[in-house]
């Protein structure tokens, strides 16, 4: 059982200078910093436990994302753990953000009981078309097969694909080698940002689909740059390069604009993913109620708190569609990884068209990275959310005093 | 022409303790405090030009926003105010928020050519329901009998409804008090809040209807309390009061959710009205698409920009749903009103079904109140948006240290 009392919180501004790279850059984001507001929790129990949490940013402004840390930690300082654990969706219906409990979380949540895992979640807003006893249902029948599927993921992982070959900054030449050496490593699923400019487009598309061969998965990713007719048409030109989905092909809003992309691209045999900007529930229940798309992106930072993320996974269950995680910027693979071995251990039960995002990218700056083996997500067996910083990274890039930033600043100034 | 530059910007945390009174409570904000981030701008104008603006916020939080406008302020610091005005779709893509120039706001509006007004708004994302050509033609009809209306607003005014008889909070005596006082006071359009317990809906609902009698409108809202089925079944319950329509029935994104709350109230007779937590004009395309409202209440403030609000003007045009303003907080109506007389004079031309909320509260503390006359809001004739507080107000209930709340706050630590 969980003992103590939460007597401290402090938030930090840690940047990434990742636009001098070009790393992350895409049609809209074109000199992205990755970036945390970096949480970390202390408690008076006696063996000195403590609680870490990200939120991924892309650098300006993560100083407004550390101020609303601190408005909103009078929710969780001195608060008892026994009462948080007690009633969670008391608790969670207190928060916007939310904190995660016990070690590590995959297995946290495969192990709660169906019951107490419901009362995680808050389900105002979608009893339209998932009640909680629906959702009992689903959980119930996950328990068929569930400790197989454990033994599975334990030894084989969940499979992953790149999107580290094809940034939009990369040139021709590095495209090529970063696809031959992921070949190599054993990636069979690829990701190429597109959007900013069709020739372009598809001299990229080409020389990547040659590259990696026709039996790999390509996937394609707009980030949002398109009105909806100009999607059509775009992708229209894209199709002969035979991407298994688009991603973002619009504002992430408009989940009537990707019905109707997704209805039209049918015929040419791609799908729609989005969901990596949606903030809540009721935008996920509105893309599945309407059908507008085929694979469903969860984000661990976005979509707020691990239990939105659960309200989410049940709905794709029932509307069955696969749910394939966004992931990348800073420590949003090492916390996804959680939710999507969960997601197949105990709701989903299925790897068909099912794969999670990975990025080879700052994992070196987490005290417990990811693990990847032969292109799969090895379930992490340490505490946590795999959250956790090595203070040494902290130092160094906390914004603007660490090292790191004061050099570059100084530079900038001079 | 305008002249100088942006040499300085400030801004401050002011809160009013509304809740003391319990003004402005519903079925989910059950104790606000009306505040807002306050901003000021300062230029090197010869004439002492100076700017102002606001968000409003109900109180905890508002060091976010102001930690959000500091965030933002290097996009319109030592900006030359020539090359904002010069091209203003190219400032307003840097911007989530935005600037307002020249004096008063609706009569600038009013009395820019179409082209130049077209300039303002972006159109990335809805040109599937509104291209630019199309909204230049709107504008162009909007141009015959503008100099009629305009006449017409200055002498009669924007008809307005009221808000501020019947907040949860109130006791029956009150309501019926309230109710008497504003019927004397020429108002014949009443709004009610509801949604957190049915047989007190009904009796309220039915001490409102008798006070007012059969012929005066009244309207409901239940400030996101329901989820769809809830809201269906609540207010078939509520329909012998003959609402006009119900607002804001379940969670603000719901857009699907809106839509079958909407026809399935058809056969009741009562509209859905709703759009104060909208955040941008993808999420008003899709509830002009869906048919999931019939009443557009735009928000000066949670609609981040001026320009964002035209394209939705423009969109509820063209699907010929009339925009009733969201008002109250503090200084929503002030804002608000230059927006929607904008509408009347150069793109609605019509005042059926139309009105704008009003609630009387926290006006003494603008330098520029609105001034309402026979329940209509009477064109501004001052300078900007109106949205100057005066000095003494903001330095009063500046968070933390102004004499208000250091007060309040000295009292609550005893």
């Amino acid at each position: 059982m969980v003992r103590g009392r939460i007597s401290g919180l402090s938030v930090r501004d840690v940047r990434f200078p990742t636009s001098l790279g070009g790393h992350g850059s895409d049609a809209m984001h074109t000199d992205p910093d990755y970036s945390a507001a970096y949480v970390v929790l202390e408690t008076d129990a006696g063996d000195g436990l403590k609680g870490y949490g990200i939120t991924f940013t892309l650098g300006k402004g993560t100083e407004v994302v550390v101020c609303a840390v601190n408005a909103l930690a009078h929710h969780v300082l001195h608060k008892d753990l026994k009462d948080i654990v007690g009633d969670f969706r008391a608790f969670y219906r207190q928060l916007t953000s939310d904190g995660q409990l016990r070690w590590p979380l995959w297995k946290l949540l495969v192990d709660m009981d169906p019951r107490t895992l419901l009362s995680c979640i808050d389900f105002r807003y979608i009893t339209d078309v998932l009640t909680e006893e629906e959702a009992f249902e689903i959980l119930q029948k996950g328990q068929v097969g569930k400790k197989e599927r454990e033994e599975q993921m334990l030894v084989q992982g969940y499979p992953a694909y790149t999107t580290s070959c094809a940034w939009l900054g990369y040139s021709d030449d590095t495209l090529k080698q970063l696809c031959t050496e992921a070949l190599k490593d054993g990636w069979t699923r690829f990701k190429v940002k597109v959007g900013a400019d069709l020739q372009d487009d598809i001299r990229r598309c080409r020389l990547i689909r040659n590259t990696i061969g026709p039996e790999k998965t390509l996937m394609m990713d707009a980030n949002q740059r398109w009105d909806v007719p100009e999607a059509v048409e775009w992708m229209s030109k894209l199709a002969e390069f035979k991407p298994l989905w688009i991603e973002e092909p619009t504002s992430p809003d408009d989940i009537l604009g990707h019905a109707a992309i997704s209805k039209a691209l049918v015929p040419l045999g791609i799908g729609v993913a989005t969901g990596e900007q949606c903030h809540n529930r009721v935008i996920f229940k509105q893309l599945l109620q309407a059908k507008a798309l085929q694979f469903l992106q969860i984000d661990s930072c976005r979509l707020g708190s691990v239990n939105e993320n659960l309200s989410v996974l049940l709905m794709a269950k029932k509307f069955e569609i696969p749910v394939c995680p966004h992931a990348g910027g800073v420590g949003l693979c090492e916390l996804v990884q959680h939710l999507i071995i969960f997601d197949f251990i105990s709701v989903s039960a299925s790897l068909t068209n099912r794969m999670c995002e990975y990025v080879d990218h700052l994992h070196e700056h987490f005290k417990y990275p990811v693990v990847i083996e032969k292109a799969s997500y090895m379930p992490p067996k340490d505490a946590g959310y795999s959250t956790e910083m090595k203070e040494d990274s902290v130092k160094k890039h906390q914004y603007p005093d660490g090292e790191v930033w004061k050099k570059l600043l100084a530079a900038r100034g001079n």
